[in-house]
C-alpha cells in the first residue's frame, strides 16, 4: 500500500507515508561522506579534533579549516558540507557577537547551538538566511560558558544532543565505540586529547602529521593547536 | 474510479478523492515512531511522563528535553521530531510573554493550545512563522489557570482536544487502554505519578531509570522533577 | 476525447473537461465522513443539535467542540475538518466585531455568512487569510437579526443557502429525508429540539447521552444547553 | 503532428498547439452544467427570467439568487457556479458606486460590462482580485443608461456582446432556437415577460412556480418581481 | 538526436531545441482561426476593413467591435482573441493620453505600436500589465502623423512590419495575394475602400452587407463607417 | 550513466551533466535561422551590413529594422528574434544616456557591450527587466570611441568578444570564411562596405537591392545609409 | 534500493540519497571543458598563466580576457563559463571598493575570497544578486596582502583552498602532476612565469604565442604582461 521511496523524496521538505523526511536523510548521507571529527568534554575543558583531507602536496593545509571559532568562549569541528558549514558559522558567529553587544555578556553555549538549529530547521522556507535544501554538514560545537564546559552535536535536521563525547564522519561508527570504551568523566584535558588523536589515527589512511589533523580546545577559551603543540600531542600516541 | 494513494499525496495540503490529507496522515506516522509520552489530570494538577531514548552512554541525558516549560503554568510533554516541536515551544513562549505584557495575567491554557494549533494548521502557505510541511509532534499540554487544572492533546493536522489523561508516540495504544483501566477523577498526584510510570515501564524496552524518563508536573506551576525526585517516583512502582 | 479524472484534479483550483472542480467535489468528500449535525428554523428562533464522537472516556466531551458562537446572535453547527472550521468561525467573529465597532449595530447573518464564504471560495489564491486547498468543512449557521431567526448552509466551495432545516456530515442523507417528512413552519422552538435530537438518534450508532450530543439555540441569543438541558431534551423522546 | 489534448490543458492560461485555451473551454462547460436564464431587450426596458433548482423544500426559494442587482439602473441573471458570479457582481457593485462618487452620475452599461470582463479575463495572473482558474459562470446583464435600454452577454473568456435577446445555461440551445422565432424589436416588456417564462418552461422539467422561477426588469430601474407579480407572468402562459 | 515538440512546448516561455518558441507560435494559430482583416494605406489616408461573425440575428451587430479607435490619428483592426486585443488597445490609449499630456503633442503611430509590441513580448514575466500567455491577437494599426499615414501590422511574438496593405486572420492567405495583385500607390481612400470590401467579399462564406463588416478610415482622424457609409460602399462592389 | 538530453533541458537555466547550458543552446540555434549580418572594422570607423528578408512586396522595406543606433557613437546589427533585440537594444540606449548625464561623456563601446551581456546572463532571474528565457538574438556592436573604433559581437550566453570582422545569422559559416580571405587591418572604409555587400550577396538567395539590404557605418558617428547611398555600394560590386 | 541518478538531479539544489547534489557535479563538468590556467605562489609573488583559444584569426585576441584584475592586490584566472566569471568578479570588485571606503584599507585576499564563495554558494535561493544555478566557473585568485603573497582555488560548490600551485581547467589533470614535480618554496617568480608557461605548453594542442596565452603576477601589485613581456617569457622556454 506504501510507495516506494521513488515517489516521496523529490519534495524537499515533504514527509513519505511512513513519516520520514527523505531530504534530511541524504543530507546525513552527505556527512557519511566526510571527514572524522571527535570531541571530548573533560572536567577541565574540551577538546576537538579532525582529520583533514590533504588531496594535493600543493593545499596549504592550513587553508583546509575544519575546526572553526565562533565566540572566544566557543569553537566547533564540522564534517560534511565545508561552505554550508562556513555558512552555519557566519551566523553564530553574528548572533554571539549580537547577544555580547544586547547583554553585555557572552551567549550560552546552548543558545549559540540552538539559534544554529533554528537556522538549520527551516530549509525550504524561502527565508532570508535559510537554504533551499538542508544544511549538509554535522557540527561538534565546544563551549564553556558559566555551567562549565560542555559538548554539543547538531546534525541536518536541526537537532542537537549534549554528549560527553562524539565522532562524526565517515569513521565515525568505529570511533564512537572506542569513545564508549575509553571515556570516563576523570579524565584530564591531556588524556583527552592523546585518546582523541589515536582514535583518528585508527579511522585514517594514511600516517598522523600536524598536516592532516588539526586539534583545539576550549579551556575555558577557543585555541586552536600550532603545528608544533600538534606534534607534541602526537610524540605522545 | 479513484485513483491510488500515490497520485494525490504529493500536493503537500491537498485532498485526496476520498477526502483526505496525506501529508497530515504521514506526519502523525512520524509520530507513531516517536517515543512515548503521557499525561494524566488529578484534581491537585497535571503531571507528564516521557521515556528518553538515550542512544549512547556519552549522550548527556539531560539534553534529551521531551518535556518543556512554556509558562510558569504551562508545561508539555512532545513525541515526534523534537526541533518541530522547540519551534512550536517557542512560539507558545512568546504568544505567552505577549500576552502577560499586554494584558498583565496570564494566557489560558486553551488559548495557549489554540496559538500553536493555529501555527500547526497553517502549513504550506508560505506564511513567514509556518512550515512548508505539517509539524511532524503530538503535545500533551498540561496547564493551570483560573479554570483549574488542564491537559490538552494536539496533533498534527492543528486540531486539539481536552483529556483526563492521554498516551502519544510508539506506545500510545496500550497505554491508552492502561489508562482507560486507572484512570479516575479523584486520583491525587501522587498516585498519578505512579500510574504514568508504572505505565511507562510497561512500554519501554528496558529498566526505568532517571536518566531515561522524565516526569513534570504544573501543580499549580511547572516542575521538572530531579534525578532524586524521579527515583523517588521510581521507588514506589 | 475527455481525459480520465486522474489528469486534472492534482491543480488545486483548475476545471476539468467537464467544468468540474475537483478539489472542491474532494473537500465535500470530508465532510461525508464527519459527524452530523442538524438545524431547525422555528418562527421563535433556531436550534442546532450535533453528534459529538467521543473516542475515549478519558477526553473531556466539552472540549469537543462542533457548535460554536459567532456572535450573541449567531451561532454555527459545523461538520468536517474542526480545525478548518476554527479558522472559519475566527474570521466570522473578527467580521462581527469589526461591524458593530464601525456601525454601531450587530452584523446581519446573510453578511456574516457571506464573508465566510468569500474566505471560502478564495483558496489557492495565496492571500493572507485564505488557505491552499478548500475549507474541509460545512457549516449550519444559525442566526436571528431584524429579519427574524434564520438558518443557512454553507460548503467547501463558497456556496451558501438559506434553509427552513438542514442535515449535515455522514447521517445527513437519512437525516434530512426525517426532516422534510417532520418538519412544518409552526414548530415550536421545544419541538424542533425534540425532532433535532430524535433524529440524530436514529443516525448515531449509540446511545444519545449529554456527553455525546450538543444543542444550542439562537433565540434571539445563542445559548449553548448545559448538560442538564440536554438532559431534559433527551427526557422528552 | 499535433499533441493531443491531455497534453496542454494542466497549464491555467497556455495555448493549445491549435491555438485554443482548453481551461476557458472548460469553465464554458461548467456553464453548460447551469440552470437556465433568458433576456429579452424590449424598447420599453429589459426582462430577466431565471431557472432555479430547489432541491429540497427545506430550502428558503429566496436564498437561491440567480439575478441580482448591480446598480440600481443595472442588474444580472447568471448561470454556472454562483460563488463566482457573486465575486464579480460584488466587484461591479464596487466600480459602480466609485463611478457615482466619482462622477455623481451612473456608470454605463457598457463600461460596467467591461470591467466585469476585465477582471474575468485576467484569471491565472496573481492579481489581487483575480482567480487562479477562470470564473466560471456567464452572465446575462440587463441595464438602462442614457443609450436607452440594453442587454449584454458575457462568457468566461472575458468576452462580452450585446443581445436583443439571450438565453444561457443547460438548455440554452432550444431557448435560443425559441428566441429567435419570436423575437421582434416591437415587443413590450409584458409581451417579453411571457415570452421568456414559456421558453423556460419548455427548457425546465418541474412546472413552473413562483419558487422555482425569478423574474426581474430594469425598465428603467432594477426590479425583481415578488412571488405575486410572478404568479401574475405565469397566470398568462 | 532532438525531441519532439511535445516535450518543449509546456514551458509558457521557452526554447525548443530547434530555437523555436511554441507558445507563440500557437497563439498564431489563434489568429488563424479568427475573422479576416484587411488594412489598406494610400496616400490619402488609411482603410481598414473586417469581417464580423454574428453568430445569432439576436446579437447587436455594433457590439462585435473589431475596429476599435486608439487615439483620434490611430485606430486599428484586429484577428484573434476579441478580450486580449481590448487590453491591448486600452494600453494603447492610456499611453498616447499619456504623451498628449506629458508633451503636449500625439504620439507617432509607431511609437504607439512599439508600446504595444513591448507589452506582447514580455508575457510570462509576471509583470503587473502583461498576461502569463502570449496576447492571442494580431493588430492591424492605421494611424496618420507627421510623417503622413502609415499602417502597422503586430503579431503575437511583439514583432512589427509597417506595410502598404495587409490581411490577417482566417482569409488572411488569399486575401493578400489580392492586395499584392490590385495595390498601387497611387490608390485613392475611395479606390482602396473598395478594394478591402470586395477582397473580404471573396473571402467570406456569407452576402457582405452593413451587419457583417466593418470599415474605418484615418485621414487623417479616426472614423468609424456608418451603416448607410458601409451600404454606399457595398453598392460600389 | 549519463542521462539523454531529454531530462535535463527543460529547467530554464540548469546544467546538464555534461556541464552545458541547453537553453542557451537553443537561442543560439533560433540565431542560425535568422538573416545574414557582417561587421568589419576598418582604421577609420566599422560598417555592418544586414539582409533584410522582405517577405511581402506590400511591406515597407524601410520597417524592416535589422540595424539599430544605440547612441551617436555607437551602432549595432542583429541576427534572430528582432522584439528580443529591441529591447536590448532599448536596454542599452538608456545606459548610454544615463552614463552622459552621470559622467558628461560618453559611454565606451566596452561599457556599453557588457551591460548588455549582463542583461542578457541573467535570464531565468526574475528581474524587472530580464526575461524568462534567454534573449534569442546575437548582435554585431560597431562603435567609436577614446581607444578608436571597435567592433563587438555578443551570443545568448552574455558572453562577448571584440573582433577585426565577423558575419552572424543563416549564412555566417560561408560569410566568415569569406572575411577570414579578404580581411586585412588596412582596409579602408569604402573597401569593406564593398567587401561586406559582395559577401552577403554570396549568401542571399535573392538579387541585392536598396529593399533587402542595410549598411550602416560608424565612423566616428553612427550613420544608416540612404537607399542611394546603398544603390552606389552596390554599383562597385 | 536506492534510484539512478536520474531522479534526484533535477531540482537545482537537492541532495540524492547517497548526500551528492548534482547540480553542482554537472557545473564542475562545465570547468573540465573551460581552457587551462595555472597559478604558482612563489615568496616575491603570484604567477598566473591562461590558455586562450582564439577560434578566429579575425578576434581581437586582447579581448578574450581570462585574467582580470579585481583590486590592484588581487587578480584572477578563470576556466569555464566566462559570462558567469564576470559577474563573480563584478561581485568582488564591488566588495573590495566597498572595503576600502568602509575601513580605509584594502580588503585581504581571504576575505575576499569567501566573499565570492558565499554568493556561489547560495545559488538558487532567489537572492538578488546570486543565479538560479551554480556559477559555471573555477578561479585561481593570486593576491598579496598583509600575510604576503597568496594563491586561492574556488570551485562551485562555494568551497575555496590556499594552495601553492594550482591548475585549472581541460588540461589540469597532467598539469597539476607537472606542477607537483616542479614546484618548490624557493622558486623565483621568474622561475615560476617558466614553469607555468612551459607546462600550460604541454596542454596546448598549438604553438604558444602572445596571442593565446596570457600572463598576470601579483607581486605585490596586479599586473597583466603585455604581449613583449609574453613573448619574453616565451623566448626563455
Amino acid at each position: 500500500m506504501f510507495l516506494t521511496r521513488t515517489e516521496y523524496d523529490r519534495g524537499v521538505n515533504t514527509f513519505s507515508p511512513e513519516g520520514r523526511l527523505f531530504q534530511v536523510e541524504y543530507a546525513i548521507e552527505a556527512i557519511k561522506l566526510g571527514s572524522t571529527a571527535i570531541g571530548i568534554k573533560t572536567k577541565d575543558g574540551v577538546v576537538l579534533a579532525v582529520e583533514k583531507r590533504i588531496t594535493s602536496p600543493l593545499l596549504e593545509p592550513s587553508s583546509v579549516e575544519k575546526i572553526m571559532e565562533i565566540d572566544n568562549h566557543i569553537g566547533c569541528a564540522m564534517s560534511g558540507l565545508i561552505a554550508d558549514a562556513r555558512t552555519l558559522v557566519e551566523h553564530a558567529r553574528v548572533e554571539t557577537q549580537n547577544h555580547r553587544f544586547s547583554y553585555g555578556e557572552p551567549m550560552t553555549v546552548e543558545s549559540t547551538t540552538q539559534a544554529l538549529c533554528d537556522l538549520a530547521l527551516r530549509f525550504g522556507e524561502g527565508d532570508e538566511e535559510s537554504m533551499s535544501r538542508p544544511f549538509g554538514v554535522s557540527l561538534l560545537i565546544a563551549g564553556h560558558d558559566e555551567n562549565g564546559p560542555s559538548l554539543y552535536y547538531t546534525d541536518p535536521s536541526g537537532t542537537f544532543w549534549q554528549c560527553n563525547a562524539k565522532a562524526i564522519g565517515s569513521g565515525s561508527e568505529g570511533a564512537d565505540s572506542s569513545l564508549q570504551e575509553q571515556y570516563n568523566k576523570e579524565l584530564t584535558l591531556p588524556e583527552a586529547e592523546t585518546i582523541a588523536l589515536s582514535i583518528l589515527k585508527q579511522v585514517m589512511e594514511e600516517k598522523v602529521t600536524p598536516n592532516n589533523v588539526d586539534i583545539a580546545k576550549v579551556a575555558p577559551t577557543y585555541h586552536l593547536y600550532t603545528p608544533s603543540e600538534v606534534e607534541a600531542v602526537i610524540s605522545h600516541l
